[in-house]
């Protein structure tokens, strides 16, 4: 059994992660770290695992286990690691953005299986992907792998207010949100630093822009992106690059079929669909931020390092509805 | 023209009152206080004002007005009062919990048009009703003024986030709230005294328990609340005595169809209807919280006070969907 | 006083009509024709318009009224009107798609007051813009009047489930859309024909590709537009063209402030922002599918074909929440 | 391998049975029926199974299989299954009311494990619970096994949409349902039938009424019931009576917390809680109506049926948002 500890542990990501490891059969979650729950019973805050588990948040951190999932606020875990000093047997896993760019200051590969699979099984530290990253990626990197971004890019992509994180604020008040739409950070979204480095791993030299627009959408889990870009292939040739790209990736799909959101919620999916319009491939690439955008990815990657099966304890039952 | 200002005009009743006043054909708001937002233009902060008002938000009390609407918090109407000498020419409409029972400290008539317009067109100072108390009383009051309650009533009322207030907290975080369902006060809701002090001035020693369950809902306007109590008399009289008890109050209306929260939402009306099953009489009520449960029957009131058409201002579009 | 009548009564548009027109001052509805539902209340159908109107759905078609409003479906006013002789003193307003195009076989005006507001005044009959249409035109105008839409336009709008009709279909049930996202008609939708029409009036050899992507949102009301496009001026520029544009239009206005859906919900208006990022402006164009992009737009366009004030009965209320 | 076959492949109950059959690892699905999908992918209907199986509807009814569930609409398991002779070694697990009532004309037992687990390890036949009833019994069997209801009992049970099926109706349209609420069957509701059983079960002779308000929810998924009754124990003796009844069930838990819905949306689980006010003691109860109340419960009782550990393939992961 893989022994695991869970550093920031009050949050959205730290739950979703216990939803998953607490029933994963290789892992045993020894500790939950948390300076502001300390000594509360884990299920009286994320109260959906009520007779799931009995762990208590700790107070003080420990570093007797395999792997170290960082699940604070970005900016946290740089800080989290410079005061502690994580014994080198410890992997770790970072769901924060402070790992993700690799600039050549630290040693975190970058955690998204879907394009490094290989170097992933063989980190002891990984930063996993952004969720709007990991959407965006999904529906380009079949393209930028065989070195087809010719053009600008436009994208657009509708968030749930998970991704806004546990602390109530305006833009998550209910009054507010319901049955409500708004864009944030256009052009300038923090995530397309690593979707650029990504792309540029694959296809060397692409500078095109990425037009981005995130949307804060009015339900709670998911990410529905639609991207469009210059293809003088056929639409034909365009699936059979995405299947082969995706062909022996467990969790990412190629539908034929028009996609919804609600088909990968509560899931580790990613779905992608692809349509020919005059020179456009319009591609739809769908995920659910808090699994295959965050905490799933961070299970993923998990299996990957410790040499499990890619699939183990993430063939999740989707909500459906 | 009415001179009417606000008083804690940052929260939702206030930005309701608003929404309602800048069309009252014969209303003037000559000023909105706001020692949080004091120089801020009114629309910034009740954004779908935008093009309806060039008010600027008042850092400084003011009482150069006919009439004076107390939107702050409970408790805090109060503290006002007694910290400012309001002009007795000033009539007074407040929107807290504060006057509402009538405990001889004070000389607010209570509010609610179908209990008492005529006390309130001479009233100069007025405690409107609480919102799940509106909603309640509209189902009860005829069978009161009968002397036809006979036996504990059972109360059950899904109330939407609006009724919760702008702060955002986490019963009102959107990742918390959206499709979900929770109870709260059950049998000891605050608005159980003002609904215990009309009951029993309509039919005098009424004693039974009034078992009141509410419930959170999810959604944003509206008070959806289904009532039962043992009725010897047969259906057809329960509709006639409320069909008179109604006939002539222009906003409640006796529906002998299955009501639905929406018919009410964003206009001013209550809604009852009746069904009989065995020795129970079931009704339903429903209002829109912010508008008959708050800010629409403060507009109501002062057009009684001010002898103006009770509806004036009021002929709201309802949104339906 | 107007007398109107409305054809195709049972459907979302007719209903919002009757809203809207039991108020307005100076209308008189004086019968609604359903086939459907010749006989019955109203009010039985369209459950929020209970003691607002008395009205009964007339099963024969009558044109003793000054206007005649048809709300039936795309295809049946072109089928009504061959099927019908209406008297010439009988205005028409038509809310199907059946007269958008001006295609030289009929005489209707295009009724987009923004565009052409004295062309309509003058009308008699007028085709009321489609909901789409009517929010990214709001978006664009002010560029094409002055000759600046000079590269592609890229559009992302998505829409509430009103815009799909009352009839319940797979892609309308609760279950599937409640907290769904989906494309439709990606680069196909109908209303491109009527949107590149007002363009080319206003900007003569416009040719650039409209990319648009219509999205099934999970709320009911509003349009939430998001528009790019090259623009080589700057943003203080965009502003005062667009402020100049909309400055005696009573209804659009343009905004300096990140907009948000529940702005305009249940009111007439439209609401324009702009943000410029690198070469590209953005512009986010929101409304009411069901008013400014309908039957509030049909009204607007009735005022003005009767010489009433443009605003006569649409100062609605928002549902802000 | 258990060998599994579903009839009446194409509605809610049976997507949600495949979702969870699909990675049960004692079962294989073999055939999945339904006549008006025959031919067509199982994932192309219940899209999000995309990725998780290759079935294809079958359009003939097969009987190799260890077990068959009939997913059809109520009375059509009846007429199933006298139009065709199932084989005596195929157990049947029956998802409509067509035989929960036991009234002597059939041998299925009624399936829920919390009110007689052993009887159903020992069935050939199951009848599996109604979601309302699964809900409402599992609040109130630890007080019937005691015989301690001795008053009429208060019910009100909010349902999620899904309950409604997979029909598109007026009530089920998006644009009706959204933020909507309303009572439907109140006191009349097809399911006292079975609570009554199973109370008298327990409690010979129990004859009070049980007065129960359904209500129509704006959310997919789930049931929240409040209850209440008169009860003469202290709060302490009811949470010691409803832990100890459901102490050796590991899908239903009590909680001295306020439950919200959502703790339980997506699992397998029941919730109860229990508040004392006044001689009343209140009881909620949550479940997942496609869950616990359908699709879950029947993978309990197959569980049971064929003697593996009650929760293989249901530690469902929920979705908490």
């Amino acid at each position: 059994m893989i022994k695991a500890g869970i550093i920031g542990g009050a949050g959205y990501t730290a739950g979703e992660l216990l939803r998953i490891l607490v029933h994963h059969p290789g892992v045993e979650v020894t500790y939950v770290h948390s300076s502001s729950q300390a000594g509360k019973a884990v299920s009286d805050l994320h109260k959906d695992l009520i007779g799931e588990t009995d762990l208590v948040f700790a107070g003080e951190v420990r570093f007797e286990t395999d792997v170290l999932f960082l699940c604070s606020g970005h900016g946290e875990s740089k800080a989290f690691l410079e005061a502690h000093e994580v014994p080198g047997t410890v992997k770790i896993i970072d769901l924060s953005t402070d790992y993700r760019e690799e600039d050549g200051t630290h040693d975190f590969v970058y955690g998204l299986p879907e394009l490094q699979r290989e170097k992933i099984a063989r980190a002891g530290k990984v930063a996993n992907p952004g969720c709007f990253a990991t959407c965006i990626q999904l529906g380009l990197l079949p393209l930028a792998e065989k070195g087809l971004l010719k053009d600008e890019v436009h994208i657009h992509a509708i968030t749930g207010s998970t991704g806004a994180g546990v602390k109530p604020t305006a833009f998550t008040h209910f009054s507010w949100r319901d049955s409500n739409i708004s864009v944030y950070k256009a052009f300038n979204h923090q995530h397309l630093t690593e979707i650029g480095q990504s792309l540029r791993q694959l296809q060397p030299g692409f500078s095109h822009p990425l037009n981005f627009i995130p949307v804060r959408g009015d339900f709670t889990r998911g990410i529905f992106a639609s991207l469009y870009t210059r293809f003088e292939g056929s639409l034909e040739e365009a699936f059979e690059g995405y299947e082969s790209y995706y062909r022996d990736h467990p969790f990412t799909h190629v539908t034929r079929q028009n996609p919804e959101l609600k088909q990968v919620v509560n899931t580790n999916k990613g779905l992608v669909s692809l349509e020919k319009h005059g020179d456009k491939l319009l591609i739809i690439s769908i995920i659910d931020n808090l699994l295959k955008g965050a905490s799933g990815q961070a299970v993923q990657n998990m299996n990957l390092m410790f040499g499990l099966e890619e699939t183990t304890g993430l063939l999740l039952k989707g909500s459906a509805f």
